[in-house]
């Protein structure tokens, strides 16, 4: 808005000065982006504020550590887990919350927190650590919970199923199979997974 | 054995000149005790070497490497997986399975191992990884082939049990809960997994 002090003054160049939300969105994109081209380690504060077009003091002022903003990129940016899958039977609640979490692991966020932990020093491991628990593990296993309800509910799960070693079993299965064969848990892998692993776990007693 | 050539020298201190296999388990040990004590960073060879009342060039001259010797020194100390268990049913012999793989994870090589992982560069950090795979999980899914199929032969364990995920199953959820609980997989652990995961997991079809 021009007020009269600046009736003299030339004409800006028209570079809109942003606020706010969409200044602080442009900066956590700035964030992913140096995560994604120079990684952890030539990520700076500079680089980010050059690649959201701002100054330093912007981002210095909103985060004031690179572990600060690295952290709130990712969360930002990672897909929500909200609501558990209803699509009639267990099987094909469990194919939908795996694909999501799958979606969610290898989203560029979900990239970039895993290769992270192998940049950074044991404290900042902690805290990304931490990310991934909150950000994608906890959701998947709370969703879990529903849909394991629902199955008893229905009579297609077992009563005794609602165990904590029931409920870490995908979180535990997918993470392993990443680490140790790079699986990237395509539609197929997952479907398999729930036919050989979590419907026989599931399933009813014979009585 | 004091030959001609050193009857005028004077008699030497009684520091025995050590050869092959004891000098190298000494190197191997003082390389264990380095790593339990200053870590992969603070380890050198000629902390080992002093550590092994040897010289630099005995310990170069088997192990070129940093890298070499530390593989080395953990591959030699992790206990054995030789034997599957065979005691009269599943639940026993994959319980007794559990408590060897926990003891390998657990013993002071295991533990370095894995320890290590976050001291070290990437290309390290591959070469300790392939040594834990193959130094434990390996072994441990060797031997559960055989418990499961002796449970199959016995009508305790369906016949669609012997699958990739099945196998896994194990050394995922150990894995991670270690990492996402720090358990330290005490022996009630290991009977609740059994109990509440695996047998499960593995029982008959109601037919």
């Amino acid at each position: 808005m021009v007020t009269s002090r600046w009736t003299a003054a030339p004409a800006r160049a028209a570079s809109p000065r942003r606020r706010g939300a969409v200044l602080e969105r442009a900066i956590l994109d700035a964030a992913l982006d140096q995560l994604g081209t120079v990684g952890w380690n030539g990520l700076t504060m500079e680089g980010v504020a050059a690649g959201a077009q701002t100054g330093k003091a912007a981002v210095y002022r909103r985060w004031p550590s690179k572990e600060d903003l690295v952290a709130d990129a990712l969360c930002a940016g990672l897909p929500r887990l909200d609501a558990a899958p209803d699509l009639g039977s267990v099987r094909e609640d469990l194919v939908a919350l795996c694909r999501e979490a799958r979606d969610a692991m290898f989203s560029r966020p979900g990239l970039a927190l895993r290769s992270i932990i192998h940049e950074c020093d044991p404290i900042q491991v902690e805290r990304f650590h931490t990310l991934i628990v909150g950000g994608v593990v906890e959701p998947t296993v709370r969703l879990l919970h529903e849909v394991i309800a629902r199955g008893i509910e229905r009579g297609e799960v077992r009563s005794g199923a609602a165990n904590s070693y029931v409920f870490d079993a995908i979180p535990a299965m997918m993470m392993y199979r990443t680490k140790m064969c790079a699986s990237e848990w395509n539609d197929r892998d997952l479907e398999e997974m729930i036919d050989q692993f979590m419907l026989p776990l599931l399933r009813p007693d014979a009585s």
